[in-house]
C-alpha cells in the first residue's frame, strides 16, 4: 500500500464520479442537510471512495472525498469517512457485481422503511428497474444495534437479499431506518435511489386509492424488466 | 418513399413541435429521467415524428427526433424510436382525429393506473377537459403481454375508448402501467397530460377527504365541457 | 360613460394592480395554465378591471386587462373578459366592503370543494384569517347551471355567506367547483387565496392524522382573529 | 442599560445571525408570508434579538431586528417585536441551555399540532435529533388564552418539557397552533425546525402505509441519538 499512499491524488476519476454522485443527491431532492452519502469502488485495487462524514454538500469536492480499503482503513483523506462506511463496505464485500452504493433518507422511501413494509411491484415503473418488490429488512436485534451497528446494517441487507441477484433488486429498505441502493457505478446507484423514491411515492398513493391493490403479474414484471435488462433488452439505443 | 428519405430534414416544423413538446414534459414536471415520450403526425404524408428511445432530455434536439411511417418503419433517423412507438401508431391509425400522443409515468395519474381505477369526474376542473371519467383499461392478458406488447397496449386503449369520441376523452390510464393522452397536436397532447396529472392529484385528495364523493351531475359536466368545446363554446378569445 | 370611454387608458393604477395580482397567482403556484383570474373594482366609478378570458399569463399586461361595469358591459378592452366575470360582479354588487376578487382551481382547496366539505377551523393559521370555517356552498340546481351559470355561482356564494361579515370570511368553496376569495384590494384577495390553499392542505393532513379532530374553541378563534383584525389588533406594525 | 442604548448598533453579530436565520426559514420553505420568526439571545447581557412583527422577509435586514430584554422591554428598534416575543422569552428564561428559538407554521408539523398528536419516533431520522417523541402540549385554557396568551404559550411548553433535557427534545408542537423549536444558536434552531417538518411529513406517510406502526425501540433511539450527541458521538468531523 505504501506506494499507493504516496500518490498525491489516488483514483482521481473515481473521486470525481463519487463527488458528482453525492452532489446529484441534492439535484434530485433526495437529501436534507447531510442525510445521504454515495461511495464507489475501484475493483482492481479494492479501494473505495466515499463522502466524508457530516460535511455540507456545498463544501464537498473531489479532493476531500475519503479513500478507504475494504476493511475500512483510511488510505487517503484528512477527514473521517461517512459514519455509514461499514455498511457500504459490507455490500461491496458481499456483492462483487456492484460498484456504487447510495444511502439516503429520502422522504417516501424512508416512510415505507419506518412502516416496516416492502414496496410491492404495483406497476411497470417499478418493473422497469426492480424485478420484484423492494424488500424491507428485519429489525436489527439489540445486540446488532449495540455493537458494530453499521456493519450489522450491511449484514442484515446481505441476509435479506439472500440468493437473489442484487443487480435485479438494486435497493432495499432498512427497517426503522431508510433506503440503501446500489448499481454498476456511483451514478447508476443514484439513479436507482431516485427510482426507489419515486416508486415509493406512487405506491403510497396507489394503496390510498385502492388499499387492496395487488402486485402486477409475473408476465408483466418479466416483460418490463427484461425490456430494459439482459440479452433481449430493446429499450434505449443499445 | 425514396424521394422522401433523400430529403435531408423531413418535416422540420413537426420535428420542432415534437421536440418542444417533449421538452415541455420536463417543464411541467411530468417526467423523471426518460420516462415519457411525445409524438406528432403529419396526416398528409402519414409520417410520425417521435422521441428516440432512452435518450436524456438534455440531449434531444429537433434533428434527432425519429421519423416513422404508420407501420413503424423508420423513414429517417439514426436512433431507434421510442420503445412505445407501436402504441402511439395504434392510436394514430384508430383515431384520425388526433395528431399528437403523449405517454408519461406522471406520479398521481400512474398511481390511479396502478390502483386499476378510473378517475371520476369530481369537479369542473375535470369537466373543462374530459367529458366524463378518465377510463382505466382492463389488464392485458398473458398473451397480449408476451408478444407485441406495445401494439397490444394501443389496442386495449382503442378497445376501451370504443365508440366514444376520443377528442372528448383525450386521455386514458393503462392499468398497471401509466397514462397516455392525445390531442390535436403534440402541444395539445402535453396540455392534456398536465390536466390528467392535476386532476388525478385532486381526485386522490377528494376521496381522502370524503371517500363517498360522487361524480358531478351530467348538467354540470355538460356546462363546463361545452363552455370550452364545440360550437357554443364561450371560454377564451375565439 | 362616453367621456370615460374616450380616455385611452382607464384606471391605469387599478390595471397595474389587477395585472400584478394575476401574475402573483403563478408566483404562489395557485394556477395551472389559465385556471384562475383576479379582478379589482374602482368603487368611485363602479368600474371593474378583470383578466381577459383564456389568455396565457405570460401574455398578460396592464394594458390588455378588460374594464367592465357592474352589469358586465365591456367599457374598455379589445379582449373578452374572463368567463367568470358574472360571478365576480355578483360579489361586488352584494358586498360593498370588498374591492378585489380571486378565483383559482388551487389543488387542495379544490379537493375540499369537490368533496363538498367546509374546511373546519383546525388551528391558529386558519383563525388568523378566517373567523370560523371556510364554507362550502350547496350544489347549484339544474336550472341554475343551465342558464346564467356564472351569475348563479355568484348568487349561491352570496346566499351561503348570508348575514355574516364577508370580510371575516374572505373566501368560500363552490361545491363541485373551486375556491373564490376576496379582500380589500386585488393583492389582498390573492393573499387570502394563498391562505385558503395552505389551510386546505393542512386540514387534509390533520384529518389524515386524526380523523376525529375537532375545530378549535371559540376563545382561541377570537384570540387569533382579533389579534390581527379590528380595533384591538396588535399584530404587525400598525 | 443607559450606556447600552446609546450604542448605535447593539449586538451587530447576533443581529446578523438572527436576520440570516429568519431568511433561512424561506430558503427551507418553512414559511408562507410572515408566518414565522427567529430570535437569538446574548446570554452575557441577557438581551434578545428578534424579528419585527408582520414585516415581509424581503424587507428584513440586520438593522431592523428588534432588541428586547428578558422582560420584553424594547431596548433598541423602531419597529414592534414579533407578536410571539413573550413565548420566546419564556423559553429563554426557563431553559438557560438554549440560545436560539424558532416559530413557524410549517405545513406538516402544524398538521400534527392541529391533530393534537405527538410525533412518534418512527425511525432513525427522528432519533438523530430527538431523543424520543416530539411532544404536543395540552390545549391552553380559556383563561390562558384570554390574557397573556403568548406568555402562557411559553409556559405550557415549559410545563410539557418538564424535567426533560430541552436540548435532547429541541422542539415541540403547541396544540391547535404550530411548532416551536430551539437550539444552541439561531442557526441551530432553524436546523431543528427543518428536522421537525421533515420528520412530521415522514410520520404522516408512515401511518398512512401502516396505521399500527410502533415507535422504534429504545436501543435504536440510544444508538442514533448518541451517535450524534454527547461524549461518545462519532458522527461528523469532531
Amino acid at each position: 500500500m505504501q506506494d499507493v499512499i504516496s500518490n498525491p491524488q489516488l483514483l482521481p476519476e473515481l473521486r470525481e464520479q463519487v463527488w458528482r454522485a453525492n452532489m446529484d443527491l441534492q439535484v434530485h431532492k433526495l437529501v436534507t442537510f447531510t442525510w445521504g452519502n454515495v461511495s464507489g469502488i475501484d475493483r482492481k485495487s479494492g479501494l473505495v471512495v466515499i463522502k466524508p462524514s457530516g460535511v455540507a454538500y456545498e463544501d464537498l469536492c473531489p479532493e476531500n472525498m475519503v479513500v478507504v480499503d475494504l476493511d475500512g482503513t483510511v488510505i487517503q483523506g484528512a477527514l473521517k469517512p461517512s459514519s455509514d462506511t461499514a455498511t457500504h463496505l459490507a455490500l461491496y464485500r458481499a456483492f462483487p457485481q456492484l460498484s456504487g452504493v447510495v444511502h439516503t433518507h429520502s422522504s417516501y422511501a424512508t416512510s415505507w422503511a419506518q412502516a416496516g413494509a416492502a414496496i410491492p411491484a404495483f406497476g411497470t415503473t417499478h418493473a422497469d428497474y426492480f424485478y420484484g418488490h423492494i424488500p424491507c429488512t428485519r429489525a436489527l436485534t439489540k445486540q446488532e444495534i449495540e455493537s458494530n451497528y453499521e456493519l450489522n446494517t450491511g449484514k442484515v441487507i446481505v441476509e435479506t437479499i439472500g440468493d437473489a441477484d442484487p443487480m435485479a433488486i438494486p435497493g432495499i429498505l432498512v427497517r426503522e431506518h431508510a433506503p440503501f441502493t446500489w448499481g454498476t457505478d456511483p451514478h447508476n446507484a443514484v439513479h436507482n435511489a431516485v427510482v426507489v423514491e419515486e416508486v415509493a411515492k406512487m405506491a403510497l398513493h396507489t394503496i390510498s386509492i385502492n388499499p387492496s391493490t395487488l402486485p402486477i403479474p409475473q408476465t408483466l414484471l418479466d416483460k418490463h424488466y427484461l425490456r430494459k435488462h439482459g440479452k433481449d433488452a430493446y429499450y434505449g439505443q443499445k
